[in-house]
């Protein structure tokens, strides 16, 4: 096992009607600001818990966070939260909003010049507003941890960063408020939580058994209620099981003391930025094509991965593999999510595209291995066609 | 699932030469108290690491902090703290070091009549002055939750306390540090931490999936990694592994969202508190007996346990359970735990005892369904004769 730090102060309040507990969580003479995305809050009903939850206090809000949150669009929060000195933030929503969230709670205490510096410079944040979070969308775990992706539309860019200041105080997981999404929505969730894990679990093996069943506990889970949610989106047990299993692919739990890979989202994150190709379904048309580029260096751990989640024990290593990637594969598409690039029509302009920009931003050694430079992303991309 | 509330604030720093990075950690003007047990750690070069490490800094100490942690002797601790005006704790050792620091804390700054009230009376506890932990034992997970077990000699009583001030500020865990530990205390580590988990698992189903398998997971390493480390403790990554599946077992991770039982625990308290027997050879003694007299509750999460972890698959549900009870007896066995209370030349006398304790504090709702009453406890120990 790697030596490893661990930290993650997030309360996790779980469960049917948890959300009238944030009166408890937000300090009673905070000046509030709510944040949400596009509405969909005001039509099922959490908007009105969230309210009255907070009848009496001082609240404002922020609303039109889009998918992928952009940084123009939060800088009007910045400043819209600056001019109403607010000081506790609520974000109401899926991942694009905690992250869009997370953002604007440490540019609005960023000292530098222009707060996209947090993300293209990866200038520190050394302080930010304290946010809590009502999570309505099962998918990027960002409710449980401190990292955030933002894009500027002007330049088609989207990047990361991450703070010990930028962990939520709390977090509310109530399965109902995700009781009507839409079916793509689910979908992206499922096969995002899935790759989480297997960007922290397919990569070599460390000595550390623990961790490897942490996350096949997670995949296996992820593999028999992902269908169920999508067949039933208010069958609440499994609501519940797939929020948990999303949650806990990325609250560092899985991570520790283990390689991580990394490259599907580094790569993913370009055809987000390029096409608006929806995050999860950019994993899926990377993840497989990555894994066979890789497969000599991943191969102990897609082997365990085959045996122990698909049931994979028969054959030659290769044909093991083989199925492996096969099983996994039809569970993205049996999810309605399809793994290749023709599938979204892109094609050999974009990976041009991509490769320049990698070359112009000097990216290279991605993976678990650092070992990933521009011509293999190339060439990974191009398997994916 | 249950709804539940998750939330471990503990930072942990895991791995060799961790123990160098308590320095980062401890605020430098702090006036620390560093509390110890029977002074292994002067032997086996943890001390000297932890006093490198404060190099510089005002640090005194206060060792002789017994197994089973006692209130007469932590009272010293808190009237030496608090002339010395200690504004941080650093606590090195096992559980009785840390569940014993844990109390030192709490009653430094308790305002009441007596700091017993908080474990007699459960007062709860308001504040406490900050520590940290250098674990040198794995076993309880004391360093990764707030709770803590003080007995009182005088009397004779063992009682349990937590709060959320209580929680370590952070836990180094460095598996060399225990690889001098002697064979008795890994075989009771072992057996405590595959306890924990149990009592958190071995309950009645509520569609937790997740839950379940990270309990399985915990079992399953333990099963294998404990054996590897009793064989040769100086294993690093057999100590690692065992080390963190003790952590594991006990910080909330796998409790969340489903039913727990204790009652292993609170009746095993008793035999400590009257015979000084280890507290894990109290829970084999206890556990057996309490599973068979609650078989039929249980049988569900029996059976999934069995197969799961024990590969008992094959026979009527009888049989199978008759397997399972069998190959747990054995693994404590097999660590060299006894598990009848002959064993211990413990009799019906005993029973007796406890019987009374039980009667007169008005112990009763014992277990998961909160049905083990005082005639009950009388069963199983007799089942355990």
């Amino acid at each position: 096992m790697n030596n490893f730090t661990f930290y993650n102060p997030v309360k996790i309040l779980f469960g049917k009607g948890q959300i009238a507990a944030i009166a408890n969580e937000i300090p009673e003479d905070a000046r509030v600001l709510i944040t949400y995305g596009g509405g969909s809050i005001k039509k099922n009903g959490v908007y009105e818990q969230v309210m009255n939850a907070l009848k009496g206090r001082s609240v404002t809000e922020f609303g039109g966070i889009e998918p992928n949150p952009q940084y123009e669009t939060l800088m009007k929060a910045v400043s819209q939260a600056k001019s109403e000195q607010i000081d506790f933030v609520l974000a109401v929503g899926g991942g694009s909003v905690i992250d869009g969230t997370k953002f604007i709670v440490a540019a609005m205490e960023f000292e530098g010049e222009e707060p996209w510096d947090i993300l293209s410079k990866k200038t520190p944040v050394t302080k930010a507003v304290p946010f809590g979070t009502v999570l309505t969308l099962p998918a990027t775990g960002s409710e449980m941890n401190s990292g955030s992706v933002i894009t500027r539309a002007e330049t088609k860019e989207k990047f990361s960063f991450g703070s010990p200041y930028t962990f939520p105080k709390f977090s509310i997981l109530d399965p109902e408020t995700a009781f009507t999404l839409p079916q793509r929505q689910i979908s992206n969730g499922v096969v995002d939580a899935f790759t989480h894990v297997l960007e922290q679990y397919l990569t070599y093996p460390v000595n550390a058994p623990l961790q490897d069943r942490m996350a096949e506990a997670i995949l296996i889970t992820l593999k028999e209620e992902g269908p169920k949610v999508i067949q039933n989106p208010q069958d609440y047990d499994a609501m519940a099981n797939f929020m948990w299993c999303a949650t806990m692919a990325l609250n560092g739990v899985i991570r520790v003391g283990v390689p991580t890979d990394w490259a599907t989202h580094y790569i993913g994150h370009e055809l987000t930025a390029l096409h608006g190709i929806d995050h999860a379904r950019t994993l899926a048309i990377v993840l497989p094509s990555l894994l066979r580029y890789k497969l000599e260096s991943k191969k102990e751990k897609l082997l365990q991965y085959g045996e122990r989640v698909w049931g994979v024990d028969a054959g030659t290593e290769d044909e093991r593999i083989e199925a492996t990637m096969q099983a996994t594969i039809a569970f993205f598409e049996s999810l309605d999510i399809k793994t290749k690039l023709r599938d979204y029509e892109v094609g050999q302009d974009t990976i041009k595209e991509i490769v320049k920009r990698f070359e112009e931003r000097g990216v290279k050694n991605l993976g678990e291995r650092a070992d990933i430079q521009v011509q293999d992303v190339e060439q990974i991309l191009t398997m994916s066609l």
